[in-house]
């Protein structure tokens, strides 16, 4: 993993990829998957991002005012799948917690500390932004990005790279029920003339 | 084309493509694209949106208080990356508007007539909802669907259905300066068991 300029921050979710959201507080991790995120600016990185107000991720986010965005490549579809349909709220808080429950290693975050998902192809930490209204509204956090990584063989230079020889590097989009579309096969736009 | 449930139409894009967003004011109509958009509700179906407010699509969703979303598949890369670059306020008034300058036809939306993107695989209707302060902050719009339709032979039954003989009507995910993924590819992710 290499670290990515903050300015370039953004492009990580620029093209809708299903993230996996963690937290931590008091030394208890957690983890979930999340299909909803977009950015919201370049400059400083903003992102939004829709973590349901039921989740342990949401209350341990509020708490702690901070949480990380791992992106999964297509080699955890399973774990991201998986993460997304139980709760770090139903284990015994004297047990494992939910990265150690799936067998889940996390990587410290450079700035903040956050439990980092390994095995994903790229890592930000942020700062959740004070929305209260559309927090309780739309589920709908801000975060700023204070620290982001990408792992160079897909994302080097502030751009994806998704090719044929790096496609179990590429992103997972989650069509519903646990069946994701892999991005990939990429087509440059041109500019058109007018009618 | 075929109507959409209201409750699936957030699924239309949990996967994050990228978006055409359509307006119309005083019979004059304009479309951009749009990278930045996300479910936030499945019922009622809401969607954010991030419209940079020095657009003409901006002026016209506030001032209407509606904006259409349409989904272009993979042959639109170039009307997508286009539309994305230039703006309909540099167009005379007394001329064709964004979309004749590029010889695009709309089709009237069932509900609100709003200018829907002729050659899109779906699209919505959508109204504005009052969240001044994240529009001003963010950019961002919440819009609640009260349209939406799809074409069936990639979208069915409220489900995606992305297949090698379908590959034309795959989305469009951007990935920076007009290059952008396209999703396929399909992986079922599993429920694992605890490590």
């Amino acid at each position: 993993m290499r670290p990515v300029d903050l300015p370039h921050a953004s492009r990580l979710i620029n093209h809708g990829p299903t993230v996996i959201v963690s937290t931590v507080r008091d030394g208890r991790r957690n983890l979930m998957s999340a299909a909803w995120s977009m950015p919201v600016e370049f400059t400083p990185p903003r992102v939004a991002v829709v973590i349901d107000k039921r989740t342990f991720t949401c209350e341990q986010a509020l708490a702690s005012g901070t949480l990380a965005i791992s992106i999964p490549g297509r080699t955890l579809a399973d774990l991201t799948y998986t993460v997304g349909t139980t709760s770090g709220r139903d284990l015994p808080l004297t047990g494992p917690d939910k990265f150690a429950h799936y067998g889940v290693e996390s990587v410290p975050g450079p700035v903040l500390g956050l439990p980092l998902v390994a095995g994903c192809i790229a890592w930000m930490e942020c700062r959740v932004l004070a929305e209260p209204r559309t927090q309780d509204l739309y589920d709908t956090f801000f975060v700023e990005v204070v620290s982001a990584q990408a792992d160079e063989r897909v994302f080097a230079g502030g751009r994806w790279s998704m090719r044929a020889d790096n496609s179990d590097l590429h992103t997972l989009h989650h069509l519903g029920a646990g069946l994701f579309a892999v991005a990939g096969d990429p087509v440059q736009g041109r500019i058109l003339d007018p009618a």
